[in-house]
């Protein structure tokens, strides 16, 4: 990066003071904003568990800040109570989300430190640092994408995958939000995303601040269009990527990768390199997770399906890497529907 | 046929007693209901321009009842006023929905009756031999429909095309159930179906009166299940089918039906054959209806999107025949994926 980064390349999801953070709570965007205050490890675990801040690599920000406010709520315990208050907030935060890389990925960095009796500002300042290099990734990510987008492209974007679901500017938001900035864009729709509706609620909300005049469709009219040949490039974020490039992402992203695949158009992949796990031969092997059936029944606090309805609603899937032609990371580009095994280009970064 | 048909084998959606039409009104479904009562034809369709009632064969089962009110309305009217103002009633009805091709032919079948100043009680029976004869071939559906059907199916439907959406026992939900009850089913699963969600409020409010266990999932997720071989038939009803065996039917069911058939599933298309349109050579040439963008944003009455959000809400596409491996009316079955074009086999029928 040449340039400084200023306020703007921050998320305005994640407020942070060495004094506690402050969450934009997403449940309620955009018709209300407001912060929910954390000062404890635990807190920042419900405040992920119940979906106040979600996106995987702000996740792995907020599991990172609450390790710090850990250290410090425990400070004065002895060293034996203190070891195992810290360990009982890293298990909780550690199951609050299942399925995210970048959560477990924040908490193994800062762990040592935490039990090593390291103080509470060296550990925020760890911390910060994980939110500054998100931060920078962000916006080589944007550079590294939209170079790749051809004059008069048509996207389609899925889920959020903004400011809200990251410390910066976004994954593949950034990627969308820049090419449009290069006037290489001939429109934009987004999918509505259900059942939590990322898309409408916070996407579209995003797209507002960036004016950006993006286009909200529901999931399966976005899959039509995709079908139809109407999509250029499907640009999505993920929450996993195994080595051979099979992506764990929102659910409905694989549909709409083969669909898009299959019509002509490329499918590109925004993700931190943390999203990454090489330990991981392919995505089959993660655990997908499955939410209660209330967001579908019960969208917005309204019942809408009869009493008793079997639900089965899981919020991943596993877009198998045949149909992903590009994932960008701040590392590099790579190709994963060449068969190619993922591999970090540029080892200097984080 | 042959039993008797009982009351059961009506639907719930459509009350006609001769004294005025009573709709079940779909858009409160099922949280309340009730019932609008519509004595004039304009009633009828501005109940079928809002949705109170949908489904292609019961909006023309709606649009005939609604010409003998129309006829009832005008019959004291001078000859030349009563033509005028029975062909503001026709044209006012042909608008009310643009796609089903069921309403036309309900309308061009009760119109030279009306116009050639035949009284009440003569159309009144004509749309009731309408709704006897949607009602008969409800049931002979189910019956072609699920002998297709294999042990152990594990079947996915979309939308509603149940009873609330047709005369009768429904369409492609009469082969799903008729499936169920002969014990073939290993599951049955369904569609939330975005915007409207005629399948979490309208298709689970059908299965949980039917007793038939079956799993809501949203779109996205339900098309993740078809690409990953979860499905063996995908079963819909159409609004309107092309000669070539184009299946134009609720948005998603394309990218859905592609995805089946792409991984070993079967497509099923069940419709009246007053839903094939011969003057169609392909679903090219129809116009899709595309209604407001509210139905995305303001779900259930609440804002959900950022107000000046831009939307596309297509509520149609159309499926190629190619994906289409058979088509059930009640004149016999066609494969339109052969590349077949339609053909009544049975007619002896209407």
């Amino acid at each position: 990066m040449t340039r400084e980064l200023s306020s703007k390349d921050y998320s305005p999801g994640i407020r942070w003071d060495r004094r506690c953070l402050r969450l934009l709570d997403q449940r309620y965007l955009p018709r209300e904003l407001k912060y929910v205050e954390c000062s404890t490890a635990v807190q920042v675990a419900s405040a992920i568990r119940d979906m106040v801040i979600r996106g995987a690599p702000a996740i792995g920000i907020a599991a990172a800040y609450a390790v710090a406010l850990g250290v410090r709520q425990h400070a004065e315990l002895p060293t034996e109570l203190r070891l195992r208050a810290l360990a009982r907030d890293l298990d909780t935060l550690r199951k609050a989300r299942p399925t995210a890389v970048n959560l477990a990925w924040a908490l193994d960095r800062l762990q040592p430190l935490a039990e090593s009796g390291k103080p509470f500002p060296e550990l925020a300042a760890a911390a910060e640092r994980i939110h500054y290099m998100d931060v920078v990734a962000n916006q080589q990510m944007a550079q590294l994408g939209s170079e790749l987008i051809g004059a008069e492209s048509r996207l389609l974007t899925h889920c959020n995958t903004g400011p809200l679901a990251t410390g910066g500017i976004g994954t593949a938001f950034g990627v969308v939000t820049a090419a449009w900035r290069q006037k290489k864009v001939a429109e934009v729709r987004f999918t509505e995303t259900r059942p939590w509706a990322q898309g409408a609620r916070l996407t579209a909300w995003e797209f507002s601040r960036e004016d950006v005049p993006a286009i909200l469709m529901t999931d399966l009219a976005a899959a039509g269009l995709t079908l139809s040949g109407g999509v250029d490039w499907l640009i999505v974020g993920a929450d996993r990527i195994a080595a051979n490039g099979d992506v764990i992402n929102k659910i409905g992203t694989a549909p709409l990768a083969a669909l898009t695949a299959q019509s002509g158009g490329r499918v590109m992949v925004v993700a931190p390199w943390s999203t990454v796990d090489l330990s991981l031969a392919t995505g089959e092997e993660v655990a997908i997770e499955v939410r209660d059936g209330e967001e579908l029944w019960r969208p917005l606090g309204i019942d809408v399906a009869p009493d008793g309805i079997k639900v089965s609603n899981p919020v991943f899937d596993v877009t198998p890497a045949k149909f992903v032609d590009v994932i960008v990371t701040q590392r590099g580009i790579n190709y994963p529907s060449r068969g190619e095994r993922l591999t970090a280009l540029d080892d200097s970064g984080e």
